[in-house]
């Protein structure tokens, strides 16, 4: 096999290695492409496509749980192949299988072909993505353990499924595999599931989930496990407890970065905790060294594509002033009900403002006709904005397609649109997106109702430091 | 009874109405409501919100249709009593039972209650809604004859719905009433399915509908009924056909407005055949008088509620100068799939732009990510731009969740963001509102591709003259 020299070596054909593949390789860049495994990485093959995928065919009470989850395989497995099936045919992309090593800047030994192979380039990309944080249960049989990476590949649903962790992963999976009739317990040691998110959100998927008969424990973590009777071992707040009869135990408690054997120390590349270090734009500290997705500690596809397309940009269009602001990232969980938001977290928004600068409006869909015409008991449109000028600091849904409205309020926040602007938008009724205009119509009723109180609240508070020790990260 | 004077009398008690009453009554003005029947008018009772119930219930494979349509009425009877409590209980608003009548500007008449009351105000708002039009078909007993006014009260699902009309309640009753169980033929006059949409649209739900199972015919009316074998006799473009075993027909072939015996001839108000004439504010050509609602013409339940308002502000704040662009006014179907439009018209584009200077995307949902998981086959965001610039002309958005899609695309045209623009947005991974973030990048890739060649055809036709007539309606 030819040694071969490239623009751009990308090593991980994850959704971030991917888009930078494609992105080069379409403005006439010659690319080569180095992936170990399979394409499309944990988003096609363990992540979202298969989570999705459960999570769609879940909701067909009809279906039966082998049948589900070998079509979540074969959806799997299709997308995979087409992907692979594309990157083999484009004409600027050299697909490599292997274990690729930065030996030195610019160039690449991969391992795997026989006799290993010598690639070299002018930009290497890292995105070899992350993998399942492991945890040692003493006493926990290894075959009784899953992660993201075995979960699919069960036969059937579990009788009784141990879910430790209640973010994104082990939310979504705990209300997909409930629907197939799953027992579950979810464990998590915060005090509250999805931390990341605001309270509010917390408190309404918790609720939610408990009135699905799914079993949280919070401020818990496991001790230990018994095979006899199958007892997993929790020490709670309340003491020690023994969740019986559990036939696995999935591990969704966090993801470590694939930093290891890439030869990133040799090179200068500097890495974290949390992975490789990069700046907005994808670079390393090392010249022609870039570095996207997982391995960065970005843990969302969308996250991974948008750094990916700025990567793209700043090597085909290296003239170019690195301007513009990164975008905003929405989050979103697909979890029952759904939770998306957007902008600075309540944390962030203490750092920046004093408190009385701020205002935060909710509205229960609950509260709405379309909450009423479809049973919605657990969502909100939940927004933090500035007195006065109505402008929107963050904002987060909950409920049905709360991942679809929150590109609305990304609109907004990117594009400073005021709340007494967008009460001044018509919403179709009645949908769930209706609730963010309500937001609007209650921020302006109250600022146009008070104007002299609103003003002389903005001018006290707007400009004052905040409180010291107010920002958390 | 005493007679009374007010600051405004609202007759009809529908969405307009009570976004009026509500409105001004909140804003310290007396309000007298005068209402002949149900509170809340056709959007509680009898169109959005017993309508969407059913959808929502309908979802449901276990529920049995007689005790959907029993829950439907409940829901509906709930909200009723809901309004009609808050609207009694209102320090500001009288609610009056009865038929209002304009005797002279700044007075009317209300029979029904006992002996009669006069009531005077120098502000007038006609709020009468609409009713569906009617459709005489030879030999069909009334008995089997249903609009949106009957179909609600039905005991149990018909076992063969005849339905007259595929616009946005045939449409949307259609496809409930097909998930219950029913069998459907759906007619219209027309070629296409909801006219008022693109045709990509119609083809789309056409398609999707035909896949269910339902029996479209386009093209045809009903010429009569033969009640041996309740054969419904129609004729089509391929000639006669007999439609056999018809329990009941639905007819949803329009509205018309309920303009008789409010005394509008004799204080001059003009009145067309889609209803009263108002401006953009409501008014109509008699000062003090205005309109809102269904009895305009204009058929949404958000657009009533947008130009109710507007009346609100004139009405509470006429020193203020009538500036503001009237909103964007979305559309929704929630048929299955859900339809969604915002902006121009192809029709009003091909009247103000040449062909050249417009630039159609389209982007199937099939083709997405999110597509693919939860197996969307009829679903797209379809949008017209203005080419070089990106500005968004009209959008049109078929699918899940297409009326919350929509509220995204309206805000971008109400802003003028550009697609350029939206091309830099991050959506959430995998959403339907991704499409819109792929038209976007599909748009920018092809401009910026081809920078000068996207130029010269933007100065070539931009500001061109289109074809005459080219205009649509």
């Amino acid at each position: 096999m030819p040694d071969g020299d490239f623009d751009a070596i990308v090593i991980g054909a994850g959704s971030g290695g991917l888009t930078v593949a494609v992105g080069l390789a379409g403005l006439g860049r010659r690319v080569a492409l180095v992936e170990a495994s399979r394409m499309g990485g944990d988003c096609t093959n363990t992540g979202c496509i298969p989570s999705k995928r459960l999570i769609h065919l879940s909701r067909d009470p009809d279906r039966d749980g082998a049948a589900v989850l070998a079509d979540v395989r074969a959806t799997r497995d299709g997308l995979e192949a087409r992907e692979r099936r594309e990157m083999r045919e484009h004409p600027n992309i050299t697909l490599i299988e292997g274990r690729a090593e930065i030996t030195s800047p610019g160039a690449v030994r991969v391992e795997g072909a026989p006799g290993g192979r010598s690639l070299s380039a002018g930009q290497i990309i890292v995105a070899t993505g992350s993998r399942a944080r492991r945890l040692e249960i003493p006493g926990l049989p290894a075959e009784r353990v899953l992660t993201n990476e075995h979960l699919f590949e069960l036969d059937a649903p579990p009788g009784h499924l141990a879910i430790l962790g209640a973010g994104a992963i082990g939310l979504e999976m705990a209300c997909a595999f409930a629907r197939l009739g799953t027992r579950i317990t979810l464990i998590d040691i915060a005090d509250r599931v999805l931390p990341t998110a605001i309270p509010e959100a917390s408190e309404a998927v918790a609720t939610a989930m408990r009135h699905r008969g799914i079993d949280l424990v919070l401020g818990a973590r496991a001790t230990g496990f018994r095979e006899s009777g199958r007892v997993l071992l929790l020490e709670t707040p309340a003491g020690p407890r023994e969740v019986a009869g559990v036939d696995r135990v999935l591990i969704a408690i966090g993801r470590v970065p694939n930093v290891e054997g890439l030869g990133l120390d040799r090179v200068g590349v500097e890495t974290g905790p949390r992975g490789i270090r990069v700046d907005t734009w994808g670079r390393t500290g090392v010249r022609g060294v870039w570095a996207v997705g997982d391995v960065t500690g970005s843990l969302q596809t969308h996250a991974a594509n948008a750094l990916g397309r700025r990567i793209v940009q700043r090597i085909a269009f290296p003239w170019l002033p690195p301007l513009g602001r990164p975008p905003l990232i929405p989050s979103a969980v697909f979890s029952d009900p759904e939770v998306a938001w957007v902008g600075l977290t309540p944390g962030a928004i203490a750092g920046r403002c004093a408190p009385g600068a701020v205002v935060h409006l909710r509205v229960d869909l609950a509260d709405t006709d379309r909450g009423l015409t479809d049973d919605v008991r657990h969502g909100f449109v939940a927004i933090d904005a500035v007195r006065l000028t109505g402008r929107i600091l963050g904002a987060t849904a909950v409920g049905p397609g709360a991942s679809e409205l929150i590109a609305h309020l990304a609109l907004a926040i990117d594009r400073r649109i005021s709340l007494l602007r967008l009460s001044r938008q018509v919403y179709a009724y009645p949908t769930h997106a209706g609730a963010i205009g309500r937001a609007a119509d209650d921020f302006a009723r109250a600022t146009l109702g008070n104007l002299p109180g609103e003003a002389a609240s903005y001018a006290r508070h707007r400009f004052r430091r905040p409180r010291p020790g107010a920002t958390r990260p």
